[in-house]
């Protein structure tokens, strides 16, 4: 029998130590509890299960997708507008059926403040925006497009303004940059960090209340009393293979895993074990990073029957989850040799074929004969007036594909393979998680709390439910959010 | 506080009554079960919920997907061979990586077997096989094609064999004549049933196994003790919104729940709360039935853009499956004159346009101009050939669509409606639930077995995953069948 992921209350006697507030996990989530729970004078102790803090949030390069109060400071000064229904309407857009419209909204209000919060840590961000479309800028501007603003239909709905903001470095460091602070922060808030410790268990007592929390370390098992809550900010379930192929197999076949090596589901577990409901756990985020260099979208992307599927300038996440529908990932990008560069994040690219005519190309590719060559005359023919009738990509990136030679592209997901390691496949991570209240407390499924449990981070299903409408920074900016919210209210719990 | 779903044994003194075996829920999973049990000797009581059995089986045609083993005797009588191979690669090929290949190789090396048992509880099947593409046979043969057997890509890699296996009558009520045999057999055996008998909880005790049960009935609650184990079998909880809309999101605001009434999740609530998984918890069967008549099956189906995207000799779960991946179940039928009728199962149907050309049709139903245009030339010009370069449809189904007047028929998810009730949208019913054993026995997240606790039927993540490749018939298959197994299990559960 493996080891109980919950242990009665009733049967520990006494605990070994004492906290207000047990943080199981220090990552973007955990430390932003932290925070707020050592600022409303809670004595807090927080568990990682690694050497050292950081979580994923420290891996990522923090962008976080925030806007809405007219607009975040540093939308403001770059010259934006962003009205909090401006960005509801994105975001509500953005997850469709999934979407939980009580945590949009109290994102969409808070995201201005967030932001001001951060910085306060000390985090440097740039007044300065980067209008190329790329995933990360490693110039040191702060402000940038991370989702579908600017593409269709998004554009048709919500005025398509930037909301991605990252730490401002040369380089792709913001995660480690924010992580640093913040942990900073929190340690000279008296926090009790004991990293190389693994929450185990919960405590619960026979009403169901949450009293503690079972801590490993070096093989030895040491009880934590947490006076007023635990908070679960262990991360998601991506590097836990049984979990993924249980709850998302489609998905895992084709992608490859991507996040902090102890993504390993501990906080989903637990809650689940204490009552808890897991949701949205057949989701992922996906990645097709196949810009930049940003011109490559002038190319279009088709499936192996020669159709286009998606408006290439959408994000990357909403082109992977379509990718991901053509027949399990076999997509193609065609593209004219003036727009050809090799894509910076995937290396070794397979050029399936190459040819003078689309005609050449297509026979070469094995493709039904004369359906690329409609795709392409089409686009082209409409291309000419920048129209896309059928995608409505952007007219910025309508130009016909008419200069010899000629190449497809494969990215294809069982080819597609970035620098780091051997492994194939679309970076993804999952989204799906324990349902909590936007105080971060943990709902059963019948929509009670699990009193004295929390929940932040990606161990929960959290702002974002989907790739289709996934921004970067919708996590790392839920994460920390709600992180600080999820430490707010378990430091006032009991309290009154 | 909603009323726990697990009582702990310590708790609970004396029970009030006392059987072998509980099994909660009287449809097809849990009467195979309670038959089982029976025979092998024990004292079974089975609850169930409303006031009589039968489940969702009793509603459904009671298809079974069976072949294998050489063939079932109905196959083999219909001229038909089906070696366990090939039903294994047939039904491998269509769960892909979501599929359970232990659950897949016991199904198919049992299923011949399984339909000598139904056909010995007096089930009348008739020896003859019903060739048309259809959905159940309204008139009395017992043997059809409810899958894709016959089409791209499942023919190219297992022989096209027909499984359905269906009670022998005119009209579609296979499921009440073979739950009414059962449900004889199993009153003769010596069940005791008790109708509007709910189960709410489990009784676990400190080691984690499960000892009985809860049972309300007109408001009091009595405890069963079940000496050799409970056997969940209460159904799937697509008629509970709540968790429909927190698991499939997506695809329940396009679909039209399809179910028995009771099919809340109890089951699989009470499985998770006693320390079970629950898995596969975001899949559906949906069904686009636009055929019968099966000559519609001659036209294209298109989506917004003018794309074909299925070929349309799939099974109505794998259309559905493709057509909600448009945009929401935007998709429209293009048909000529002379295949043109009334589908069976949905009323009024909305002609998106009509015309004697197909520039015609496509200005009036406001497509993207020349894109329809290009997609029935290229089929035609195909078709002619008894080719489908894009989809292999089958030759029979390929014939040029040029005989004027031309329409396009809306099957768009919010239109089409059946002429039960007012709901729109193709009926949908859940594929998530327990892991469970091939024995029935429920899993934890970590791979353990709950003692004492079994389930079956759609209270369980079971054969079907995934409507890309459900079969009819996979579902009362796998319920029957594994509910047999469970009641084995559980019957010689603490006898050695």
């Amino acid at each position: 029998m493996t080891t109980p992921r919950i242990r009665r209350f009733e049967d520990i006697a006494p605990f070994d130590s004492s906290a207000d507030i047990v943080i199981c996990g220090y990552g973007g989530a955990g430390a932003s509890a932290a925070y707020e729970a050592l600022k409303l004078g809670a004595d807090v102790v927080v568990l990682e299960r690694s050497g050292g803090g950081g979580g994923a949030t420290a891996l990522s390069s923090c962008e976080m997708y925030l806007g809405g109060s007219g607009g975040t400071s540093l939308q403001k000064d770059c010259g934006f507008e962003d009205t909090t229904e401006n960005f509801i309407s994105y975001l509500t857009t953005s997850m469709g059926a999934a979407g939980d419209s009580e945590r949009i909204r109290v994102y969409a209000e808070g995201a201005a403040e967030h932001f001001n919060w951060a910085e306060s840590l000390g985090v440097p961000y740039k007044r300065a925006f980067f209008p190329n479309r790329d995933v990360v800028p490693y110039s040191d501007e702060s402000l940038l497009h991370t989702g579908n603003e600017r593409a269709s239909p998004f554009k048709e709905t919500s005025a398509p303004v930037p909301r991605g903001h990252v730490p401002s470095h040369e380089g792709d460091e913001g995660g480690r940059i924010f992580m640093d602070k913040l942990m900073a922060a929190v340690a000279e808030l008296g926090a009790r960090i004991e990293c190389d410790s693994r929450a185990t268990a919960l405590v619960q007592d026979r009403h169901g209340r949450i009293r503690g929390v079972v801590a490993r370390s070096n093989g030895v098992d040491r009880t934590i009393e947490a006076r007023r809550g635990v908070i679960l900010t262990c991360g998601g379930f991506i590097m836990n293979d049984e979990m993924t192929m249980k709850h998302l197999p489609s998905l895992r076949s084709i992608g490859r895993p991507y996040g902090n090596a102890w993504d390993l589901g501990d906080g989903i577990l637990m809650g689940v074990a204490a009552g808890g409901q897991a949701i949205n756990m057949g989701e992922a985020f996906m990645a097709l990073a196949f810009y930049p260099p940003e011109k490559l979208t002038y190319g279009v992307f088709v499936n192996k029957r020669g159709q286009r599927f998606v408006n290439e300038d959408a994000y990357l996440a909403r082109l992977a989850h379509y990718g991901a529908q053509q027949d399990n990932g076999e997509i193609y990008l065609f593209v004219q040799n003036e727009d050809f560069e090799p894509s910076f994040y995937y290396e070794n690219l397979r050029v399936a074929a190459v040819g003078e005519t689309v005609e050449e190309v297509e026979q070469e590719a094995g493709f039904p004969e004369g359906a690329l060559v409609h795709t392409v005359n089409y686009y082209n023919q409409h291309a000419a007036e920048k129209r896309d009738p059928l995608f409505h990509k952007a007219p910025d990136w309508l130009k016909p594909i008419t200069e010899p030679p000629f190449a497809l592209v494969s990215y294809r997901y069982d080819e597609v393979k970035m620098p780091l390691g051997d492994d194939i496949g679309p970076l993804m991570f999952t989204l799906g998680g324990l349902e909590v209240q936007t105080s971060g407390e943990v709902l059963t499924p019948d929509g009670d709390v699990v009193p004295g449990l929390y929940a932040a981070g990606r161990t929960v299903a959290g702002l974002p439910r989907s790739g289709v409408g996934y921004a970067s920074g919708m996590s790392v900016g839920d994460a920390t959010f709600f992180g600080r919210l999820a430490g707010r209210a378990a430091a006032a719990n009991g309290l009154n």
